[in-house]
């Protein structure tokens, strides 16, 4: 069975759970703590060197790492992978849009301030840039989806759900939403599709355990 | 033509270029100044309202943007694009880590420290880091091309294009590559194959202008 380490909190293995529940793919969830160093012990830095959640396990023992490279490969040949070259493109433009543009601002800033708590000095200087940075993406996104049900092509995909992950959750990081109707409203549809789960949500169909 | 938009110090830039080069694909390559607020035109944000480079435009006037999605468009269906469904997501994965674990740290340094240059107080306050996670990134890369000779399958791929173009300057940036034997191998083994060409290359098969 697929095994997926991750930490219920994180956007980022969200993207993972959603897309292995979409495809229902059964999977065990192995939840880690980041605050904890739970990521950065000997025996997980084996699995990834790079010390990150989500890191998926597959039935041989191999491990891949980056939640879009992840959802990438469990996507490939399903309905959720697009079937044209420049959409294809565009669902990557999205996704490394997300983790350049997207997270660093948006995630970061609800994690300093809602998840991990406790900011230090330098944090709180780079509260402003990082909250900016913030909008600048939920701008782009807004232009993208004025006027369209999806990110790509109109049609659900992989752009959707890598997007959907943090800025479901960025009013927990205090960015106001008011502003951007059409990213709402994409929210709102994004919620309401066939095997939509929230991100809190943990398989039942599997043995989910909590580590040590 | 495909039509580069570009800013030649540019590592993600340089990841397309080369990429265009060893494929043989002839375009146009305009030069923009990022330090002049070039990618921030109206005329340029039509083209990608992210405002960066490198932003590639098709024949029929589409733009992609995101260096290494559109790597990824460029190579796919040949030798670049990995056959295998574990090999394309190796790649993803690494070029995820590029975007997340090493540009940030190893290509920020030395944007600020070497291209763009006059740091701000806060930039000054990040710096120390900005220097560690790039030497953890690194770290990663080392362990990883030890006793291998490329990042994926042990063959020549868009993973070792983009990892290659910001790890090939990291000394630009005050990076020591003294203690990464195997990265400084594959830096020379990357440099010596056919059809290579350096950061500061441009096409002379194409005609080559900077913008206003």
């Amino acid at each position: 069975m697929l095994r997926l380490y991750d930490f219920l909190p994180s956007g980022n293995g969200y993207k993972v759970r959603l897309v292995l529940h979409k495809l229902g793919l059964p999977f065990e969830l192995i939840e880690l703590d980041i605050a904890k160093g739970e990521t950065r012990t000997p025996e997980f830095l084996k699995k990834n060197s790079n010390g990150r959640i989500p890191t998926l396990e597959l039935d041989d023992g191999t491990c891949l790492a980056e939640s879009n490279a992840i959802i990438c490969y469990l996507a490939e040949g399903t309905e959720l992978w697009p079937e044209s070259r420049l959409a294809r493109a565009r669902t990557l433009q999205w996704l490394f849009f997300e983790q350049y543009s997207h997270e660093p601002y948006i995630a970061v800033v609800r994690a300093w301030t809602h998840v991990l708590g406790g900011m230090t000095d330098l944090q709180h200087a780079q509260l402003p840039g990082k909250i900016n940075g913030g909008y600048q993406a939920l701008d782009v996104m807004e232009e993208a989806l004025d006027g369209k049900r999806f990110l790509v092509d109109d049609r659900f995909g992989l752009a959707d759900i890598a997007l959907y992950a943090y800025t479901h959750v960025a009013d927990e990081g205090g960015f106001d939403l008011g502003k951007y109707p059409a990213i709402r409203a994409w929210l709102d549809r994004v919620a309401a599709l066939p095997r939509h789960v929230p991100i809190t949500w943990r398989p039942t169909d599997a043995v989910a355990r909590v580590a040590s």
